[in-house]
């Protein structure tokens, strides 16, 4: 194979372990960091000490903080930022963009002031055009088991078909399985919302309940956001996939969550300010939480999990109470679009 | 409410769990075992001690080993046995079985030698109008939980709405939430085939690969399930719900599940004998393998996991090479039936 030309735009764990990954591969990687002095520390150290410590980067990884340098020759782009900061970085990205480069987002979230996914961000920043180059990438996949090279499979969704699957051929390897799906709107929607079931499912350890009702939530938590998702125009059958199932399955059992972390330190009775203190990192199901409530509302569409930790995070509910209340609903259907004839 | 009589067939964990919140619901419950002196036992010591220590069974309840007595007056009849003495206890309830009773099925499984569903084998013993009143119960639900009234949501599906719903009433209390499905195929099928991903979990997990791997495993796991589910007249979003979903993340995550704890012995490098010899009960999903396995190529489903899981338990693969042909499998797209236009 030809060797390709990447950038990887963010130095968290999630990008480090993507360069790690296009480097394994042969790539000759640039991983574009904000700050000089960790760019040189990259350089010289050849390891992420802060967000991936014991992974050895190999050669073909070159760090820099001139998103020039990183852009120059790129056939693809990687976003690996976080989602509050992905338009800022798109800005600052598009002057150096090169015409024909693919664009990889593996950023997860909604953007919280205009509630639009980040490929929407992206079309309002680069023209609704730039979306026949851009492919999201997720699925469940700890960045750190990813550079310990552990099998992981992924989705990877665009608009275009071609665009599709030019990101599976460019990404896989074989311990990492890369699947395609048409459904940009779904692989979206499942990564940023599955973290609402993750508060949700750490509120409900928090409090002492076991494992029938961790599923539950899980379960139910699923059919809530796919029903939100379907309202806006993706597929239900994504939300069993990778992006969604899968995705939502590694939130809500790992330790590293940060999300199911907030949501214990709830469940046992601390505020939303102490959980958060407690966390001392972004969760960004807080805020997802808020959107996906304010979504449900206008559309009309029932979210009753979303709604009760809404209440939990914003309106000091107890969580016993909001567990009651799930508990306690008027008897329904397991799918409600469908019924007898 | 009218005190109802069920009564509730099978001395095991789940059976004495349905019996206990059966009776915490007011019922008058006959629970039915086989020998004589577990029923006199349970009687006086007012607790199952092999299956369900520390559970006081409430005043309602009381155990028999005569069907006669158990089914007299029955308003409902709670199958709790294993799926592989299903169709022998059905024959022995028959002649007992009050003419109006509905029939709620807790067992899980396919029978092995004509691959049926339990409720096919019922309607076989019964006659085919008699699952006008036949309805299954799965989901997410370990005995030991419900029993100590921890929150729990269980799916229940009829060919009959009124039936489905009929039992939706008769189960549902504040710790004990039910759900109704029109799929009784795809009810049926979660709950029996998801034993095969939860052995195949169990092996990833043996040697030692990561959460990527798993939520990996399980995601497409269900993929191919609901792949043979569809194939066999299963709705494809049932398997997103309790019986397939949120059976399966309990299933695949519980320190207490056989046919996970098997698939770990054998990942470690155990034969299926020396595995199944580990655990010393019986282990459901190894003879579910077969079954599909051989679903899978009489009807031409393509079910890679279940084809790779047969071949470690049955021919002697090695699970690490099982592992690697998955990984390595040709590009493909996650949700095959749904294409680019």
């Amino acid at each position: 194979m030809i060797s390709l030309r990447a950038a990887v735009l963010g130095g968290g764990s999630w990008g480090t372990a993507l360069a790690y990954l296009l480097a394994r591969k042969g790539y000759k990687v640039k991983l574009w960091v904000r700050r000089e002095e960790v760019a040189s520390e990259l350089n010289t150290r050849r390891e992420n000490l802060r967000y991936l410590p014991g992974v050895f980067l190999p050669e073909g990884v070159t760090a820099t903080a001139s998103l020039e340098e990183a852009l120059k020759g790129a056939e693809a782009v990687i976003f690996a930022v976080p989602s509050h900061a992905f338009r800022e970085v798109v800005r600052e990205t598009l002057p150096f963009l090169p015409p024909g480069a693919y664009v990889i987002n593996g950023a997860k979230g909604l953007e919280v002031e205009t509630r639009l996914r980040l490929s929407q961000v992206f079309a309002t920043e680069a023209g609704e055009g730039a979306l026949d180059r851009y492919v999201v990438l997720s699925g469940p996949s700890h960045a750190e088991e990813v550079a310990r090279e552990q099998p992981t499979a992924v989705v990877v969704a665009s608009r275009r078909w071609e665009a599709a699957e030019w990101a599976q051929e460019f990404l896989m390897c074989p311990f990492f399985r890369v699947y395609t799906n048409p459904d940009l709107v779904g692989v979206e929607l499942g990564g940023a919302l599955k973290n609402i079931i993750a508060l949700g499912t750490g509120i409900c350890e928090g409090i002492g309940f076991g494992d029938n009702a961790k599923a539950a939530l899980m379960t139910r938590g699923l059919t809530e956001i796919a029903r939100l998702g379907v309202r806006l125009g993706a597929n239900p059958l994504t939300f069993t996939g990778l992006a969604g199932v899968g995705d939502l399955i590694v939130t809500c059992t790992s330790r590293h969550s940060r999300n199911r972390r907030a949501g214990w330190e709830i469940g046992k009775g601390k505020s939303l300010e102490e959980a958060l203190a407690a966390v001392g990192m972004v969760v960004e199901g807080v805020r997802t939480t808020k959107v996906a409530y304010a979504l449900a509302q206008e559309l009309g569409v029932k979210m009753p999990i979303t709604v009760e930790t809404y209440k939990v995070l914003f309106e000091g509910l107890s969580p016993l109470v909001a567990a009651q209340n799930l508990m306690g609903r008027a008897r329904t259907r397991e799918i409600e679009e469908v019924g007898y004839c």
